[in-house]
């Protein structure tokens, strides 16, 4: 089952994998889902929002258990963000008829669309347009770096977008959801345990910095004659890890974009976006604003026309501590329960649904990566806690 | 001639020019440069080197008077650099005309393939290739953004390749070369003159610097545990920016690269290319000593593996004095004689042809920009100020 999806959307130079949201790459993980799907006798579907579906038992009997994850990934993402929660959740299928469970509950596994967000610049696309979390108008407004409409996206992969947007009705058949996932810190591995429950998604957001200045050329324009937008982005940046450090927040500028980008081009515009996350709302306030304000000081100072953009963010989603709780009981009472910053579907999914997650332990944390990784046997260990959990929700 | 010219590669949304190298763009400026020649009866050639050519008289007769410029654009930008030199040498050509001047040499207007360097990142690829400042085999290895090579590209644009290499055969036929260009400051602007004539080019150069991090979870690695190459190349922007403002010299990042560009990724790897120039080679050694002193600092600090590539570097050009006393001796003795920081295929021919530069007024020294802009009645001038450099050395 892996060995279908290893090679799909890899780059030769990078080893890296590039599966970007309604891309060939990710078309192709799409085919391998259903694949997946029907030949365990599964229901195949396909939401209103793109995100796919295999049932056991029946889609309209409600009160259904439900796990998955997704399957795109960041540029040169590694092999189990996403992926391990999906392939896990057929291997738990696997585990659970072999142990011949009976089922009394319909039990589904989901491959929510779009969920790293790497070409529309939006986190959560599928699960966030489920739970009405993105409106059916800005989900129409978001676009690629090649101009290309997320319906164009949709469309030019074979999917159906004129129903797009909020699927209560779906979510009110969803008992409990489970997403199974490779952790993205070291947490399991300090304390030396295969498998985690979450606790917490830290709230965290995007927030897009454009810094204009003026063209002109690098050779002739004296020093003192220019508004060079490279430097308030640095200073910015500088400013961030600072502000992050004496708050105890994260805060990263990973994606730039300069116009004109020419080596001895003054540039007009830097674009550079921050990612930020922090244990609380109050905390991420603050390095937000401290962040804010260090750049508006810089680009005052340097004649930069700096305009600051939310483009995305997620309050803190505590899990339900019922569903936590059940889970912690089915695994063993000293399971470790850790909070995390990574944003997923799970989160979106946890303001209509009752939520939990597993972590499967990473030994490096190293994540959105090609170097991410976990041992095939805390792999398998997570396959067996979920097929246990899923055991003891739909089998009861 | 400029109407025609005007709409070629310019891009709607940033009203910039982007005439790469070769692109569909550059053949439709040689497409108009061929018309030119052929409508004013000249003789059209193109080189071994893909450069074009447009001869009065005998082109083997020997001491031959050269003008042109080139007409490939950096990335969105302005009108005048490169078309102007261009422009006006067949314009001057046809005042030469109007006064029925009589010609005892042979004269060419040139245009230079690919004197930005915007797709490949080498400047004057063309004049350097004749020169012999560039070997066949470095060329060979020249690829754009697409990983497309120079002999690629240029056979995609319909031009032969096979020969491409030094040609002092025909640089032996020229007598004289004669460049105009728009000002790329402001010095004619503050001295209050329409034309100037160039002293000499400063010694500049680009160097590539690849700063490696580690890629890795923007929202989940603890900010001791990051390798975050961003950060280091942010200090050395600033670092940069201080060493030229206390060297008295030029240092500017103006291109980077990110990978993987995510907005959730601490990036793997930060390209940033640093253009540097300063009015002496022994300061352009030192700021290039004090920023990348200060960037390796920085990098031994965070963990960053930095690599530093110079990938060009132009010795100081000094025009011929005997051909710039000449040209000040044609045109009036107190017109201004000013050194630039901008590269041009004149820099490059002057080692081997004798070779002077004719700047024309820029107001507001804005260049490499669509703000780029020189006025009508300056333009002129300048065609006046050719003409009569070009009678001077031809008509004698």
């Amino acid at each position: 089952m892996w060995a279908d999806l290893k090679p799909i959307g890899r780059n030769a130079t990078s080893n890296g994998y590039r599966r970007y949201a309604w891309s060939g790459a990710d078309k192709d993980c799409r085919t391998w889902f259903r694949a997946q799907a029907e030949s365990r006798g599964l229901t195949y579907e396909v939401d209103r929002n793109g995100n796919q579906w295999a049932w056991q038992g029946d889609p309209q009997a409600g009160d259904a258990v439900v796990t998955g994850s997704h399957l795109d990934s960041v540029p040169d993402g590694g092999a189990f963000d996403g992926p391990l929660g999906v392939v896990s959740s057929f291997a738990a299928l696997d585990e659970l008829r072999r142990r011949g469970a009976e089922f009394t509950k319909p039990l589904a596994i989901t491959n929510f669309g779009d969920e790293e967000g790497a070409r529309f610049g939006l986190a959560c696309v599928g699960s966030r347009l489920a739970a009405g979390q993105l409106t059916p108008e800005k989900a129409h407004e978001l676009r690629d770096a090649d101009g290309i409409s997320l319906p164009q996206a949709m469309e030019a992969a074979g999917y159906d977008h004129s129903a797009i947007g909020p699927d209560p009705e779906r979510l009110s058949r969803i008992g409990a959801f489970i997403e199974l996932h490779v952790e993205q810190g070291r947490a399991l591995d300090l304390t030396d345990h295969p498998v985690g429950i979450a606790s917490a998604i830290w709230p965290h957001g995007r927030w897009r910095f454009d810094f204009h200045g003026e063209a002109n050329h690098a050779g002739t324009t004296r020093l003192e004659d220019r508004r060079d937008p490279m430097l308030t982005y640095a200073e910015t940046v500088i400013a961030a890890r600072r502000e992050a450090q004496l708050t105890g927040a994260l805060a990263t500028f990973g994606k730039v974009s300069v116009e004109p980008n020419g080596v001895n081009a003054i540039p007009s515009l830097v674009r550079g976006w921050l990612d930020s996350r922090a244990a609380d709302q109050v905390t991420l306030d603050q390095v937000i604003a401290a962040i804010e304000q260090a750049a508006k000081a810089e680009a005052a100072r340097a004649g930069i026309d700096l305009r600051i953009t939310r483009e995305s963010f997620t309050p803190v989603v505590e899990f339900e501590h019922a569903l936590r709780d059940e889970l912690a009981r089915i695994l063993s009472r000293d399971i470790p329960v850790l909070g995390t910053g990574a944003g997923h579907d799970a989160g979106i999914l946890s303001a209509s649904v009752p939520t939990a997650m597993l972590f499967v332990r990473n030994p490096t944390g190293i994540s959105h990566s090609p170097a991410e990784y976990a041992a095939e046997d805390d792999c398998v260990a997570g396959v067996i806690a979920l097929a246990d959990v899923l055991e003891g929700l739909a089998c009861t």
